[in-house]
């Protein structure tokens, strides 16, 4: 890549992204540039298109952390890499010297910075990367799949730390985009899953990918989930919806000594039922992220077909149309999983 | 022992207890006889004393659960128990045909049954038992320090699921009865403790055993903590106190990837901090009494001087001086743990 300037999608506040050219920059010593090909529409692409996280990413940033692309030039003491090598971005940087970090727990780093929120992200032809954040693709996966990766290797990360055994029954509260994703990994490591959700597309495409569902609008979800179980409960159940009605569910929903992994994000407290964790002896289990061996292992089921990533992916939009893409998401209510087309095959 | 009558202490309701005759039985099959040496007072006999309870216990209840005694009599179908030995009941009756006991879980079997609440307790001469509630003491064994046995088996429960390793940093939040037990076992097992607590009275106590104290009335217990553990906060919680702030102090004082664990009874759902649990990736732990090998512990830690017995009893009544002995607890805000001396030795 020769070129002096490069196209890249500018988040500008105001619901408003621009895409403009910008100036090329060859990676610096311990960064890969990567060319790329897809990039995802993740939930807080969303909230940054809403205007909820102006105050952190700022009017100059190019977001988008959901990815998949082609390693274009390699800097000064990186080895490893070569020209023409497919690869996902792993979106974060530690310090290296906190607590979290001590502990071995880089990705909670206490200053952890997101790449495509803190620093410039993947909504470009090229994006500069940390060599440590790059994980190796197969040659012959497709790279719209690829970007799925990353939220693939959330769910990832939510099914291996909630200790899922094959055959133990699971519940995943909320059918979104990550809910889909927890729940097929859930199903590719032996647990028999059912999706709770209200919003009849995704109930619909849930169906479509094999899931027994329950609509906790049309029918007493504890009672449904009791008739699943033997009255037993879910011995797993992933909070997925970020309501109050879900954390509720959560613990009206577990078996005794059943596992809750909070996966979404509550920004205002919910009341939690802790009485029942004392009564069943339940665990709560809070989760971020994904480290190393969850994108491995999200690799691994994409290539394995574990994850049924034509029927996640709804929508592709070339990066000229990133506008019309996040306003087409925020108002669709059929849309799971769509992709921006950056380009590189 | 022969006698036709012996004495018992009836719940009545209204505050009330009545120091009564009743009518001995020799124990039915599968039973065993157990002479009443010490019971000590609960936290839940307070909550029957306050009248909480008397849906559950009703009017004519022997309460009393906490105890140590002589074995007297062996009804048929027992076997491994004779007279004169000195024994500690684990006062749960399992259905064993329940979710949770087909899961071997038996201690929150989903029938449980607690003796000397839903079935006669231990405020009595005599108290008839199944046989698989009973453990062996040691002959030297004092027994009024033995009647500390079962709350210090709820701490070793506690201390054990919270997979406290030794050196950990641990903040016990509520410096009660159990809140000290809870201490001093996590102290047995290395862990390096600090107890948060307003009441004077049990910081005077707390400090007498030894512990760090924080008072968060007087000082920014978070900040406290902090300075404490390197900035990195606490890796254990234990939440005993039961309130809200004492919720919103477990997220906020513990480190990346801690162990909260609920010890406390909340019968209102408090509002907790779900956001905290995502971004340090805590982990919520619910516990209920105890199991078998918790009593072993606390069997073994009481005969090897890990919980200091004189500095946790305050007080010694006779049985015919449980009333006056109740109301003292209920107004005292300096007594820890008061025990009925029954009198079997």
């Amino acid at each position: 890549m020769t070129d002096q300037m490069i196209k890249a999608a500018f988040y500008r506040g105001n619901q408003t992204f621009t895409v403009e050219q910008k100036p090329y920059s060859a990676p610096a010593a311990g960064e890969v540039a990567v060319r790329i090909s897809y990039v995802g529409i993740c939930g807080t692409d969303m909230h940054v298109y809403a205007g909820h996280m102006d105050g952190r990413v700022g009017f100059e940033r190019v977001i988008g952390h959901e990815m998949s692309g082609i390693v274009d030039a390699i800097g000064d003491e990186v080895t490893g890499f070569e020209v023409g090598q497919k690869v996902v971005v792993r979106p974060l940087d530690h310090c290296g010297d906190c607590p979290a970090c001590h502990a071995g727990h880089e990705h909670v780093c206490h200053n952890l910075k997101f790449l495509g929120l803190d620093t410039d992200g993947a909504l470009q032809d090229i994006w500069n990367v940390p060599a440590h954040t790059l994980h190796h693709l197969p040659d012959d996966i497709r790279m719209d799949h690829a970007a799925l990766i990353e939220p693939v290797a959330v769910a990832c990360h939510d099914v291996r730390l909630s200790r899922l055994q094959a055959g133990e029954d699971v519940l995943v509260i909320g059918g979104g985009p990550i809910g889909v994703l927890v729940a097929m990994v859930a199903r590719d490591a032996g647990g028999k899953v059912t999706i709770s959700e209200v919003n009849p597309f995704r109930l619909e495409i849930a169906q479509k990918l094999g899931f027994e569902t329950i609509n906790p609008a049309e029918e007493d979800l504890v009672a449904a989930v009791n008739a699943k179980t033997g009255q037993k409960g879910a011995d797993v159940v992933f909070e997925v919806s970020g309501t109050q009605p879900g954390v509720d569910a959560m613990t009206d929903c577990a078996a005794t000594k059943g596992r809750i992994v909070m996966v979404a994000i509550h920004a205002k407290k919910p009341e939690v039922d802790m009485f029942r964790f004392f009564w069943r002896e339940l665990e709560l289990i809070g989760v971020r992220v994904y480290e190393k061996e969850d994108y491995e292992k999200a690799i691994a089921i994409l290539v394995s077909g574990g994850v049924d990533a034509e029927t996640v992916i709804t929508d592709v939009n070339g990066l000229d149309d990133v506008q019309s893409a996040f306003e087409s998401l925020a108002s669709s209510p059929s849309a799971l999983k769509s992709l921006i087309k950056v380009g590189a095959e």
